[in-house]
C-alpha cells in the first residue's frame, strides 16, 4: 500500500488503460486516483450518447465489465439488439440491454443540462465507481482517421470496418476550440499529485486525443510531478487492437522505442515490457528513465503488480524530473 | 368471410380497441381492415418517441402483444428497466428489452426525416402486421385531462398517478392546428369502404382526440356509410381502465345511454351487450340503430365474433344511414 496522502492522475482510453486504471484502483486507497478519459470515441446513435472508453473505464473501475470482450456488461443480455434487428434498425454497433440503460440515462441527463462530466459523476456513484473518472472534456472532439478509403469517424473505422481500411493519419476534429472539463487541470497540477500516468492504450486513437487540447498538454508539459507512459507495444506487438497495425501503416516500426519517440519531450520515464529490455539503452539514449515489468495483464494480480511498480517507479524518478 | 371488395375504418385507442381490431383482421382478408390510431398518448420519454397505442395495435395485430397486461410483448424481459432503477432513471413507464427496440427505431427514422405515418407503416411491414396502421395525425395533438389536482399530460395521469386523480374534463392540445394524416381521410371516404367503426375504446380518451381533428370529425359527419360505434361500457362498468370512473366524475351515469348520447349523431348504430339488452328501447329512442351481441372478448373466438357481427350489423345498416 502506497502513502495516501498522493493522488495519481492516468490519461485512458478503455481496453488496456482500463486495465491499468484497475490495477491503480486496487493498489490506491479511495481518494487517490484520478483517471481522465479520451472522449474522442464518443458518438452519438440510435439517439443516444455512446461514450465508449468512460463506459469501459466504469464498468471495469465498477467490477461488472465483461472480461472476455473488453467492452461491455458482464452477464449481458441482447434482447433490444434482436428486436432491432427484426425491426430493420442498424446493429453494427452492440448495445447489450443493461448497457443500454447507460446510455439512456446519460442522453437524458444530458437533455436536462447536466454536462458530461456531472453525468460520468453521478453514473460513477451510481455504479460504485470509486476512483474519479473525468471526461477530458466536456466540449466535442471527434477522431478522424485518414485512410486511403477517405476520413473515417473513430466508430465507423474502429467497429463498423473492423480497422480494415489502411490509416494515412488522425485528426482530432473540434480539439482547438475545446477545453479541458472541469477538474481536469486541477487533477493534473494538485499539491498532493504524485505522478500523471499515460495508460498502455493507444497513442493515437485514445491518448493523443486527450493531449490534442493545448490546456491538458500545457499542463503537463510543464508538471512538477514525474510523467510516466506504459508502452502499448509488447515485443512488436499490441496486446488487443490495431496499434501495431497503425503504427506499421503510417511508417514507424511497432517497437517500444518508437513508442518513446512518440511521447518524446512529454513524458520522464517509459515503462516496457520484460521481453523489450534488449531496446532498454536505446530509449535510455533519448534522455528517457526506463522502467522494465511484466507488463501483460491478464489476472488481477498482474494489474495490482504493474500499478504497484508504476506507482515505484513514479517516485523513484520523483528527484529525477526533466 | 365477408366480400373481400370492401373495406372497413375502425378508430382506436389500444387496449379493447386493439382486441376489437384483432377480431376484424381475423374475418376479413388482407387490404379491407384499416386502423385509424390515437396519438394523443404519445410523447417523449427518455429521449424516445413513445405512441403506446399505436404500439398495442402493431403488437396486437402482429400477434406478439403480451395477452395479460393489455401492452407491451409478450415473453418480455427487463434488464433495462432493472439496469436504468439502479442508475437512477426513471422507472414509472415500464420499458421492456424487446420493446424498447420499437421505441429507439422510430426515433431514429423520425430523426432521419420520415413522417410518424411513414415510421408507422415501415415498423408494420417489420412485424408482418397485415392490417394498415394509420396515426390519426402526423402533427402532435396532446390529451391533456383537467382534474382537481391540476392540467396533467395523459401518461402523467394514466400510468404515472394510475388514474387516482378526479378528472373534471378533457382537452387535445394541438388539435387546433394539425390535421389528419396522409391515408386517413380517404380512410374514412373510399369507395370502397362498407362502415366506419368506432372501436369500444375510451369514448374521451382514445376516441374524441381523433375526433377532435376537424377534418377527420367532418369527413365522419359526411361519410356515405355506417357510422358504428362499439360500447366500452358493459352492465354499468369498463371491461378495463378508467372509463366508467372518469363517466361518473365528469358527471355522466356510466351506461350504454351514456355513450350513445355522447356520440349521438356522429354515429348511426351503436352495438351493446346482451347484459344491457333492456337499454335498447332509449337509445333507439334517440335515433340510433342497436346491435345486440356478446361484446366482452376473452378468446379470439369472441373477438372474431363480435368482429363478424360488427360487420353484418354495418351491412344491415347500409341503407338506412341517416
Amino acid at each position: 500500500m502506497q502513502a495516501t496522502d498522493k493522488t495519481y492522475t492516468v490519461l485512458s482510453g478503455g481496453g488496456g488503460g482500463a486495465k491499468f486504471a484497475l490495477g491503480l484502483d486496487q493498489v490506491l486507497a479511495e481518494g487517490q486516483l484520478q483517471v481522465i478519459a479520451n472522449t474522442g470515441d464518443d458518438f452519438e446513435h440510435l439517439g443516444l450518447k455512446i461514450c465508449p472508453d468512460i463506459d469501459t473505464l466504469m464498468y471495469t473501475l465498477a467490477g461488472i465489465a465483461d472480461p472476455d470482450t473488453g467492452w461491455g456488461l458482464r452477464d449481458e443480455s441482447w434482447q433490444f439488439m434482436e428486436s432491432l434487428e427484426r425491426l430493420g434498425g442498424e446493429t453494427w454497433f452492440r448495445l447489450g440491454d443493461r448497457d443500454l440503460a447507460t446510455h439512456v440515462r446519460r442522453k437524458e441527463l444530458l437533455a436536462s443540462g447536466s454536462t458530461l462530466t456531472e453525468v460520468t459523476a453521478e453514473l460513477c456513484r451510481s455504479m460504485s465507481v470509486r476512483a474519479s473518472i473525468l471526461p477530458m472534456s466536456d466540449d466535442p472532439v471527434s477522431t478522424q482517421i485518414h485512410t486511403t478509403e477517405g476520413v473515417l469517424p473513430f466508430q465507423e473505422y474502429f467497429v463498423h470496418l473492423q480497422t480494415e481500411p489502411t490509416a494515412t493519419g488522425f485528426d482530432y476534429a473540434g480539439c482547438d476550440s475545446a477545453h479541458a472539463a472541469p477538474g481536469v487541470l486541477a487533477a493534473l497540477g494538485h499539491d498532493s499529485l504524485a505522478a500523471i500516468f499515460i495508460a498502455p492504450s493507444n497513442p493515437w486513437l485514445s491518448i493523443d486525443p486527450i493531449l490534442s487540447l493545448g490546456d491538458i498538454k500545457s499542463t503537463i508539459i510543464n508538471a512538477r510531478v514525474p510523467v510516466i507512459a506504459v508502452s502499448p507495444i509488447v515485443a512488436g506487438k499490441a496486446i488487443k487492437g490495431p496499434t501495431a497495425k497503425l503504427m506499421k501503416e503510417t511508417g514507424l516500426d511497432p517497437s517500444v522505442t518508437s513508442i518513446a519517440g512518440h511521447y518524446g519531450d512529454l513524458i520522464d520515464g517509459l515503462i516496457i515490457d520484460e521481453q523489450d529490455a534488449g531496446l532498454q539503452g536505446a530509449i535510455e539514449d533519448t534522455g528517457l528513465q526506463v522502467g522494465i515489468t511484466q507488463t501483460v495483464m491478464k489476472s488481477h494480480e498482474d494489474k495490482a503488480a504493474l500499478a504497484a511498480f508504476a506507482i515505484d517507479f513514479a517516485i523513484s524518478l520523483g528527484g529525477n524530473k526533466k
